[in-house]
C-alpha cells in the first residue's frame, strides 16, 4: 500500500502500540484513516525482549508506519501492579472490580508521552486502542477519561498555546467487542500471528492461555469465527 | 524535626523534585503543610550525575521526606528540546515566547508518573513547584493546565473510581516571584547551596551563570536581599 495524497498533506498520528491484538488493530485503523503512523511502545519492566522484538516486526511490516519508538521507563521500584511487581501474582481466574494487573495511571503516562511526541511531530492525533471490554475494569480506559485527557492536551502544549490547536485522542475500538475487533482487524489485513496479548508470555512470546488477557483474546477469535493463530506454550 | 501527629493520620504527598531552587522550596512547603513527603525526580537525559547526587543529598537532609525516587526515562531519541537534544543550543540571552529549553509535555509526563505513585502510596496530594515567572513561557505551568490535570486525575485512578477520591495538585509557588520564593524558602530553613538550577551545569553541578534559569535565580537572590550561595564555574 502507498500513501495516496502528497506527504505534506498527510496527517500524522502517534499510535500507542504494544504489539498486542488491540493496539495492532488500532494501528491498522489509524493507517486506514489515512494517517502517517508513528508507533509508540513502552518498556516499563513488563515485557520480555521477545515481545518487543515482535512489536518491532509487526510495526515494520504494516503499511503507513513511518517509524516506531520504544520508550523505556525505570520506575525505581514503585511497584503497584502484578505486571511490574514480582510479589503480586497475575490472576488466572476471573476477578471482580479492577484487577491486580492494573498499572497505576498507566494510560495517563502513556498518553502524556504520546502527547510530547505528537507535539514534536506536529501530529494531529493520538490513537489508543482502549475498548469497552477493558473499561469495565480499568478506570483509564473510559470515555470520560479520554475526554478529560483531550481537554488537558488542549492546554498543555506549545501548539495549543500558540495556535489554539490541541491533539485529538482517537479510540476506534472503544465501542467494539473483542470479536468485532478481531473481525475489523482481519478485514484490514492484520496478521495476528505475531501479536502478543498474554500478561505472562514466555521468553519466546508464547501465551499462557490462562490469564485474563488470554481468555478474552481466545474468546474473541471464537466469537468472531476466525481461527486463533496465537502461539500457546 | 519530627512529625507531631500519629503516622496513620499524616497525609502523604508526592513532591516533584528536581533539586533546583523552586522544587526544593516546594518540598519545604509540603513538609510545612504537615505532609509525609515522597520526593520524585526524573532523569530523562538532561542531568549530570552530579545534579542527581545533589538532589539525593538535599532530599536526605530535609525533614519529613520519607523517601526519594528517581524515575529514568529513555525517550528513544525523540528530541524536541534544548535540554535533551544536543543539536539545539541552550539560549544565553532572553528569548521571546516559549524558549527552546521547553520540553514537550514535560509537566504532563511528570504529573502522570507522580499520579501513579500517589495512587500506590494512597497520597492525597501532588506538589509541583510551578510559578508565575515560568508560566509566562511554558504552557504546562499555567493554573488552567494544573486544574485540567486535577480533573483528569479525578477520573484516572482506581481510588477515583472506587471511592470518588481524586488527588489534589498543589502549587504553593504559583503566585510568588523568584525573590518571594527565595525568601519563603529561607524562612523555612532551606539551604540553597546545593540546589542546581542551571540548564547546563557542569559535571560538578556548577552553574553557567548565563542561561535563562541562572539569570532568573541570580536576580531572585538579589531582589530578596539574600546572599546567593550558588556555585558558579
Amino acid at each position: 500500500m502507498t500513501v495516496a495524497q502528497d506527504t505534506a498533506d498527510t496527517p500524522r498520528a502517534v499510535v500507542l502500540f504494544s504489539g498486542g491484538l488491540d493496539s495492532t488493530t488500532c494501528l491498522a485503523e489509524a493507517a486506514a484513516d489515512g494517517c502517517e503512523c508513528h508507533a509508540l511502545s513502552f518498556d516499563y519492566g513488563q515485557r520480555h525482549t521477545a515481545e518487543i522484538e515482535a512489536a518491532r516486526r509487526i510495526a515494520a511490516a504494516m503499511p503507513h508506519v513511518a517509524d516506531h519508538k520504544c520508550v523505556t521507563i525505570d520506575f525505581d521500584g514503585m511497584g503497584g501492579s502484578a505486571l511490574t511487581d514480582p510479589a503480586i501474582d497475575v490472576p488466572e481466574t476471573a476477578t471482580n472490580g479492577i484487577p491486580p494487573t492494573y498499572v497505576p495511571a498507566r494510560n495517563t503516562v502513556f498518553l502524556s508521552i504520546a502527547l510530547g511526541w505528537a507535539e514534536i511531530l506536529e501530529a494531529e492525533a493520538i490513537y489508543i486502542g482502549v475498548n469497552a471490554v477493558d473499561y469495565s475494569g480499568y478506570p483509564d480506559c473510559r470515555p470520560a477519561f479520554i475526554q478529560a485527557f483531550e481537554s488537558l492536551a488542549s492546554l498543555a502544549t506549545r501548539a495549543a498555546v500558540e495556535t489554539g490547536r490541541g491533539v485529538a485522542v482517537r479510540t476506534p475500538l472503544m465501542e467494539l467487542s473483542k470479536a468485532e475487533i478481531v473481525q475489523r482487524g482481519a478485514a484490514l489485513g492484520v496478521d495476528y500471528a505475531d501479536t502478543v496479548t498474554c500478561y505472562q508470555a514466555d521468553a519466546e512470546g508464547r501465551a499462557c492461555g490462562r490469564c485474563d488477557a488470554c481468555r478474552l483474546r481466545r474468546q474473541g477469535f471464537r466469537d468472531a469465527g476466525i481461527a486463533d493463530p496465537t502461539r500457546y506454550r
